[in-house]
């Protein structure tokens, strides 16, 4: 399957055959998707309210989601302990992608969606996109189209299962199952739906906020990694870079000592932390007050609860209101990467957030909003982000703004990057370690080892497995 | 690795030649390590306070653990919904072996411990069994002994290094971790301390309350599974049955679709199980009472917290108190094996317990205390305690009766039994799965997938590997 994977990602024209076509068929879907966005104040939410006693808000039904606070204690964090806002929202959803061969490559069926966080309206989403209440239709919404090849995948191949963690800062203990499954059967493509390879689809993510988090954060948990890719790859889309790359992915099974030092480091992070997150009322949390219709701090770092109305016009007509988070700034997220003995390294670090389930995850190298630190008093930046700002340009490998879930977090982007670092580069500080992408890979089949920044970007990382060839703009001509 | 761990799995013969001389030294042993054991009113216990409000019992220094309540709801389970005491213990111990070659044969250092809830005094421990607390001297008792060589393995290989929970029934949320290192360089042999094989620990194994839980569970985390282990083991030790045991621990690897059935059907059966457990104040638990000394409920069941009062005897007089989980009755831990196309299958059943992290974990087929079931109002037996409880001589391949954990647990103990079924035994229900070993063994380098019981069955699986042969007590005349 991973050498299958391989082939789709070498293909750059498949159902779409160039980069034209698909961008005729996103204009055409932004004709039919249209979403009005008015940030109301939280009080004027229809069907949520706030408890009288806790502060908490909630929606009328007891489903979806609700805001409450959080008092927070981690060790070895520099603000050590605080109280803030968060999401509770203890259903599991489905975040799932088909795939079906056309032509001997892999197909994703990815489904334009419009919503109320994206600052850019339409973006790419996973097939099914579906909360626990969305298919118990709660909101007796619409059908999910598609969703019973997940529900039942008794007759389809399953090649990604598993619960993964969503922003830890913003949300607690919230996990969404990420499915890929293949089917063989012949599939209805329906309105807003389309098919494309892996090669397009890494195109794709090189843009700005066009392929959304629930896509990349699936796209992760392919299993990229197995020996022989370089052999599918060949030396035609191999720069230096690229070979160790997937050389780098090639490399688990070969060393179960490497991976046994990597398991015993996560164990070592996650016995010492001395961590403590309980939830409390809203109206409790200190540091944070409710006036003009939010949620914030008086010095506005970090984020802001705000609420948004939505009307929403595609085949049918749909309003509704919803408190979102609203983070105060762009924030950056980036992986050191460098070549050594042949091998892509990627520098990760065991990160503690407090809405995680099991305390620490592995996130990207740097993952800060950096005026949050600016603003602080004596703030230092944190570890390598100088490193990440000031790289020079050939150093860059990857560099796209990507936005955050847009249903919970209203206007929420980050920077992703992937800056390579020279060979002898070992500033390695506690907390920090060097692992191949194969072992990313294998950590990914199980749930709370990489946290949701980390996943989007390794599915980023995985666009760099080719030399950028004639770009999927002109493919039709390859 | 796997390869030198089966070479000790053959050795019944190491540093102690026969069984004679272990025998002889456990009876020293029991000679300089005494304890004498009260059960006193929870009102006495020295050290220990109920909190005005809560109800809840915890230590005055604020460590160690408390006894809270909890309200817990889980769909899909035999009660629904209820309340219950529970062990609070948020901090995560160490449990570890040392190892060390001799004569070219891998042994194992164990401890001779006594603790206050053992039936029958004392038991072969861990290297190092400890709290937190005891190593960061809260009790200001003696240090650790081989402490450090789990707290920096810089110089040692690990073999295992990993946090598994305990008792989801009786613990909130516990978390020890289970460790292994492999040393080269020269160990002080302290009093209370032994090598042993692996072969000679599976012989003792098989005796009542003899090895404890905490060393059960290390030992299932050893890295059992590989290629090549058939031909290390060899044609006489070969019966059948160990054959296809021996084939279920070399096939992980070739089967990855089967590995991603498995994580897909504990992601499934965790994402679709609504659960809650959040916990309350002891005082308002309801259907349990605090009266003479002890909280229990009023027809008996399930267990009793009850208050002790020790006396060590060793080196050194200590006296301490502390409250303990006193289970109704002998619970029974089984596995039902097939043989089936040459590889032995082993049925696990995906379990809801309150205290778990991470909602369900593996466990045994049958794991249950009978005369809870016998008791209740149209009280169903559990699925295959039938199967078990009436299995015929020849289908039972293990029979023990070990103990829970000592430090925490009252007289706990389990029957724990593995019966083979015959091969076209497949009234398989919803929520249990056929699996082999080296699934079980990859599934154990992860946190949350095998809860405590499985733990200790797969450990006693294991010494099955080999066809009983002349027995430990008679090695010496190999």
């Amino acid at each position: 399957m991973p050498l299958q994977i391989a082939r789709s990602v070498l293909a750059t024209s498949g159902l779409f055959p160039d980069f034209g076509r698909f961008h005729q068929w996103l204009t055409d879907q932004k004709r039919h998707a249209s979403m009005e966005v008015r940030v109301v104040p939280l009080d004027e939410l229809a069907g949520w309210h706030t408890h009288p006693v806790t502060g908490n808000i909630a929606h009328e039904s007891g489903r979806f989601y609700s805001v409450e606070g959080l008092d927070v204690r981690i060790e070895q964090t520099f603000a050590g302990s605080w109280q803030q806002p968060i999401l509770n929202q203890p259903e599991v959803g489905i975040l799932g992608i088909l795939v079906k061969e056309f032509d001997g490559v892999l197909h994703f069926l990815m489904q334009a969606k419009v919503e109320p966080g994206n600052h850019n309206g339409l973006q790419l989403s996973p097939t099914v996109q579906a909360t626990r209440s969305n298919f118990t239709r709660v909101h007796r919404g619409a059908r999910v189209p598609y969703l019973d090849y997940f529900r039942d995948t008794s007759r389809h191949q399953v090649l990604a299962d598993v619960r993964q963690s969503e922003q830890g800062s913003w949300f607690h203990r919230k996990r969404n199952r990420n499915m890929v499954v293949r089917v063989e059967e012949d599939i209805e493509l329906r309105d807003g739906f389309c098919w494309l390879t892996l090669g397009q689809l890494h195109r794709l993510l090189a843009a700005d906020d066009l392929v959304n988090m629930d896509a990349r954060t699936v796209l992760s948990c392919l299993p990229f990694a197995a020996t022989g890719l370089s052999g599918v790859y060949g030396s035609t889309v191999a720069s230096p870079f690229t070979s160790c790359l997937v050389r780098s992915c090639e490399l688990e099974a070969a060393e179960p000592h490497t991976m046994n030092a990597l398991l015993g480091w996560i164990t070592e992070v996650r016995s010492g932390l001395d961590s403590h997150a309980e939830r409390i009322p809203l109206r409790d949390v200190e540091g944070w007050r409710r006036a003009d219709g939010r949620i914030a701090r008086p010095d506005g770092a970090f984020f802001t609860v705000v609420g948004v109305q939505v009307s929403a016009v595609g085949r049918e007509v749909r309003t509704w209101s919803q408190p979102m988070i609203q983070p105060c700034d762009e924030g950056v997220c980036a992986f050191l990467v460098k070549k050594a003995d042949g091998v892509l390294q990627v520098l990760v670090q065991a990160k503690a957030e407090p809405g995680f389930v099991d305390v620490v995850e592995l996130a990207p190298t740097v993952q800060c909003t950096p005026s949050n630190h600016d603003a602080l008093p004596g703030g230092e930046r944190p570890p390598y982000l100088t490193e990440v700002l000031d790289a020079r340009p050939e150093q860059i490998r990857f560099d796209a703004v990507h936005s955050e879930e847009g249903g919970r977090f209203f206007h929420a982007r980050n920077r992703y990057l992937v800056v390579e670092v020279a060979e002898d580069f070992d500033a390695v500080r506690p907390g920090y370690r060097w692992v191949t992408l194969a072992q990313l890979s294998a950590l990914l089949r199980h749930s709370h080892y990489l946290n949701v920044e980390a996943r989007s970007l390794v599915a980023c990382l995985h666009t760099l497995s080719v030399r950028p060839r004639p770009a999927f703009e002109s493919a039709a001509e390859d």
